[in-house]
């Protein structure tokens, strides 16, 4: 136990979030300020961490899930003796090139275990973490893994849709080694809590069979004691800290301003005479930085003896764990994907698309065990869970989520597994309710994490559910998403090269897109993976130098193949272009986009989908069949007629252009 | 009170809906059956309606938020007399051109008061109409509009996000006209309820301050009992109505197939054997029939009285109500749009964007007394809500909804208010977190309701919060969406022009994007709308034909003009156009937007976002300055530098294309 009042380390916390947030001139002072007793009781006393390892795999996760009030997180990471969140960081908080951004971007290496901001994000992200330990738990034994998951949260993690969704779902999947430290302050950036909210939120949480606590969240003695309680509690555990937002800065500290206004000198020096700290800027005296790096030394002793553990693990655990760890896929992985591809290709049936998606799902949950998956209430609809076990409060050993109807809390919860590392999160849903995980997308690519989405009934396609389960603009919606990978097959054949892609992809997000509707097949082959370019010639011209280009992707492939024919029989030289990721053909070289897209042919796009961004393959007098607004309810085939995509309008479309 | 037993009312619901859905061979039968004793009661008892005059405007509003479940609504809408739906539309149910779709799409001529299937919007669609009526009651008086607004309920929509959001809003705001019938079946699509949640649901809600209670779904007598007790509460009333999912099949009601399995011959025989239902495949006793008529006459002597009251007001007073129920805006609402725009015409002034969006939703709030606005937990940081009073549990009067940290929420009571009518809802929120209400933008969308949207902090352009904060793909995704118009000024003139256009599209949502930066002056006239045409040459080429185009949008306009200056200065005639919005654009003939884009200069786009949907007008060979990735945190200026979008870089990559 540090010698140091542990008083003095949290006012040290309180002084450099101050400082440099009165240095750049904007910040959110409140949460620093306010949680600083909160996060000195978890940090000096609790949390299990070496800075000198930041990614030992049995280290604690702690998640500041209110990520506007960041200045915190660098304060303690700095002070506990993480190396690369310097003083200098601190100084130039907010400045480009500092790591010390205006909010914590995810990389572990200097203890930011993930991105937060977007309100709601970090505590499902922390339920995600809870579940990736509890399936590692088991699976490679409590000797390996076994920590905890602590998140500080505020009222807007609260109030927000996806927060609830988490609290729901960890309370009855019972993650006891959950803890949220609830920053109740009763202030919002509005003001005061009670403008917009009178929930009773213990009770919220008790509701979804939480273990509560209500304490003083400026007592270190008391904060500490309740998260020992926590700690011994088997549900997760939500201490509710009462504070004082901004505590420290006199006439500041618990007003509306405190949130997020700005800190000037004469607010730093009041607050030096209200506290007794009489330090420059910037200065953490030489004992209160010391007991700070004693904290940062606390868990040596369990990561030695950890080490220890892993050491003598046979060598094939041994081989495991490292592989879990740096996140590799299980030697001959690929084996059964390209299995079922020559067999699809020398099959040649025409499959559900969904049916196709299901077998894959299983291939690959048997190829890599560490792959946990999901399917918000579609599990039928999806054709997926057909052979992993559930993943409940009694069995850790499942692999299969009930997300129940939560579509966002599944996004953010596999961003939270993937952060954590060791388990392959996939998440399957229609592609329609993508729109309800957006944020998470945009995280997960954000951070660069390996997350793999099956969005399935993919457009018209899906029939008699109407506009509402109709996608036409997520193609568009997603491809607009930078470092996301989009991938549509247009048959079983594709369908495997494009899961081994999306496997293969560990520096961002994948989207695999799924018909519902029949796929008819359109490769006979499946040597190399054609897929990986993105978009390669399915079908070259024949009788003549080329004369159209019909560009496709997914269901829309084998009716690009059709009109071909018709052109063809007309003596239109016609090529057919499957373009199953836009994303990896853009990354080809020139000579090769320019030989596939038939530059200076009549080309014509077609895509069930609207038009955006299609212009750029097919230049600017090219045509495109698909959709320019919503769908409609009835049957699948008539659809694609009474919207005009059909190898008729195609056909029609390229004769016009020629 | 109908002298036919009420459970033959409901048993036509169920019948109807089985044959229905028997017939095409698809649908969910489990709400229809489970829920048939819930609605008759509601719809027999106390439903305040009127199918002769289906747009009566103080009708009470009936959601079915479970809009899987159709056939429901459709039955109830049928026999209760509303004449656009048939029986042949029933007999027609899912296939093209029946008004009976697969999920209910927003009619009200024929009682469908909103668009469901993605489940929670309908309960927060409700809630929004709740706070509509509220309102107008406060504004027209009790005399013109004082009603109730039902919703169905089934445990999606409970376990959603954005439903948890609802609920804590409608308690807080103590919406006691508000009324949620939950469908307690126990069962989802994937199977048991508990395989996903063990939530106190009734708990829920009482923490937010709702009035519960729990009662027999089954027994019409308990439910109207209920029902009554629960219009006598001042509090929104949630009624947990425990059923048994598809009731009336025998073998498969309380089943996980009653969900969305199947309706077999055999299994609508065994259904007539067990309900002693001696009638065939979609024939309605005439006893039952007329006892179902009769109900839909039941609110005959309030709509009377109702339209004497309407009759009696002062002709003022009757227009304005004529006004609000028809959607207009006041006589002369854009004269003070107009003389802003003259206004920043002649000072020319470089303004804040974020100042510029907060004056003018002042303007526009003055000028249209029915306009309500919020913005969730950003109140100061875009400058709303700066002269309009709150709308609270205790003063209905106010205009603005403290809606707290909960976009989707106000997303989906933006719908239900607009959908309701009398009101004109405007949402005011960062950019970035436009995704958390997506699935509200595209429904708003595709009912084509009047909703308008100000997302401010629109780039990299506010510095240093850092990525997540920095939208770089969000204009793409919202250009992707039918039917949203999407307006992005460039200064204070267009920003001006661009609300007059989105108060004047009354078919659909616009979307106002405004910087947080400042914006210099650009437009020096404000005579004709520019922005109407969506793209205009803001600047023609001088000194001989046009060799380069300029096309940009938003806060790069300026950044072009200083480009086009450079290459004017190089003796290189260039065009600047500004692009507010791509949507007009599109909509003008062929002519003009060639001579706008300058087919055959060398073109080059700028927008401090993502390429997707560009080169629609940049042709095959322009080139784009913008993003290919995240931002960063730093100062504003040093971003647009880091990231080479600067008139430096696009007066090069213009003239490498000369």
């Amino acid at each position: 136990m540090p010698s140091v009042d542990p008083r003095l380390m949290a006012n040290a916390v309180r002084f450099l979030s101050m400082d440099a947030i009165e240095r750049v001139g904007e910040g959110h002072p409140g949460t620093p300020l306010g949680a600083a007793d909160i996060t000195t009781a978890l940090f000096a006393r609790h949390l299990k961490f070496n800075p000198a390892d930041p990614l030992w795999f049995d280290r604690d996760r702690f998640v500041e899930s209110n990520g506007h009030g960041s200045m915190l997180l660098y304060a303690l990471l700095h002070l506990s003796g993480y190396e690369k969140i310097t003083l200098d960081d601190i100084k130039r908080f907010r400045e480009l090139g500092s790591r010390c951004e205006g909010h914590p971007e995810y990389d572990p290496t200097c203890g930011i275990e993930t991105t937060t901001g977007p309100l709601g994000q970090g505590i499902a992200n922390a339920a995600g973490m809870a579940v990736a330990e509890a399936f590692l738990n088991r699976r490679l034994g409590p000797g390996i893994v076994d920590h905890r998951t602590w998140a500080l949260v505020g009222d807007g993690c609260l109030q927000e849709g996806v927060g609830h969704e988490a609290i729901s779902l960890a309370g009855h999947l019972r993650l006891g080694k959950l803890c949220f430290l609830w920053d109740d302050n009763l202030m919002t950036d509005d003001g005061a809590i009670e403008l917009a909210s009178a929930d009773d939120m213990p009770a919220r949480f008790r509701l979804s069979g939480w273990h509560v606590q209500e304490v003083d969240g400026h007592d270190i003695e008391a904060l500490s004691a309740a998260m020992l309680l926590a700690k011994s509690d088997p549900r997760p555990s939500m201490i509710a800290c009462r504070t004082v937002i901004g505590r420290g800065i006199p006439g500041v500290e618990g007003t509306r301003a405190a949130h997020s206004a700005r800190v000037l000198r004469n607010h730093t020096e009041a607050a030096r005479e209200a506290l007794g700290w009489n330090h420059p800027a910037f200065v953490v005296p030489d004992d209160v930085l010391g007991a700070w790096r004693e904290a940062g030394r606390r868990s040596l002793p369990e990561h030695e003896a950890w080490q220890a553990r892993v050491g003598a693990l046979p060598a094939e655990k041994r081989r495991e764990l490292d592989r879990l760890r740096e996140g590799r896929m299980p030697e001959g992985w690929q084996d059964s994907l390209r299995a079922f591809a020559r067999r699809a290709a020398a099959e040649r049936r025409a499959e559900y698309g969904i049916k196709t998606s299901g077998d894959l799902v299983d291939l690959v949950a048997e190829a890599i065990p560490e792959l946990v998956s999901g399917a918000p209430d579609l599990e039928g609809a999806t054709q997926h869970k057909r052979r992993m076990g559930a993943f409940t409060s009694s069995d850790r050993g499942g692999r299969y989520v009930h997300y129940g109807i939560r579509e966002h809390a599944m996004g953010a919860m596999m961003n939270g597994m993937a952060a954590h590392g060791g388990v392959a999160p996939v998440g399957v849903t229609y592609l329609v309710f993508s729109d309800y995980m957006r944020p998470t997308l945009r995280l997960a690519a954000m951070m660069g994490l390996p997350v793999r989405f099956v969005f399935s009934h993919d457009s018209i396609g899906i029939g008699r559910n109407g506009p509402t389960h109709q996608p036409v603009e997520y193609l568009a919606s997603l491809r607009a998403i930078p470092n996301m990978l989009v991938l549509r097959p247009a048959d079983a054949v594709e369908a495997a090269e494009c899961w081994e892609i999306a496997l293969t992809n560990r520096t961002g997000p994948s989207s695999l897109i799924f018909a519902r509707q029949p796929l008819e097949s359109v490769r006979g082959e499946a040597g190399a993976n054609l897929s990986a370019r993105g978009a390669y010639v399915l079908a070259e011209a024949e009788g003549g130098a080329r004369r159209a280009t019909i560009l496709a992707t997914g269901s829309e492939v084998a009716l690009a193949v059709k009109a071909r024919a018709t052109l063809q029989a007309e003596g239109v030289p016609t090529a057919v272009v499957s373009m199953p990721s836009w994303e990896l053909f853009e990354r080809q070289d020139r000579a090769y986009r320019d030989q596939v897209l038939g530059r200076g042919t009549a080309r014509v796009g077609v895509e069930a989908a609207v038009r955006l961004g299609w212009d750029r393959y097919l230049g600017e007098d090219g045509g495109f069949v698909g959709m320019s607004g919503y769908g409609a309810s009835g049957a699948e085939q008539e659809l694609f007629e009474h919207f005009c995509i059909t190898p008729e309008a195609v056909a029609a479309d390229a004769r016009k252009r020629l």
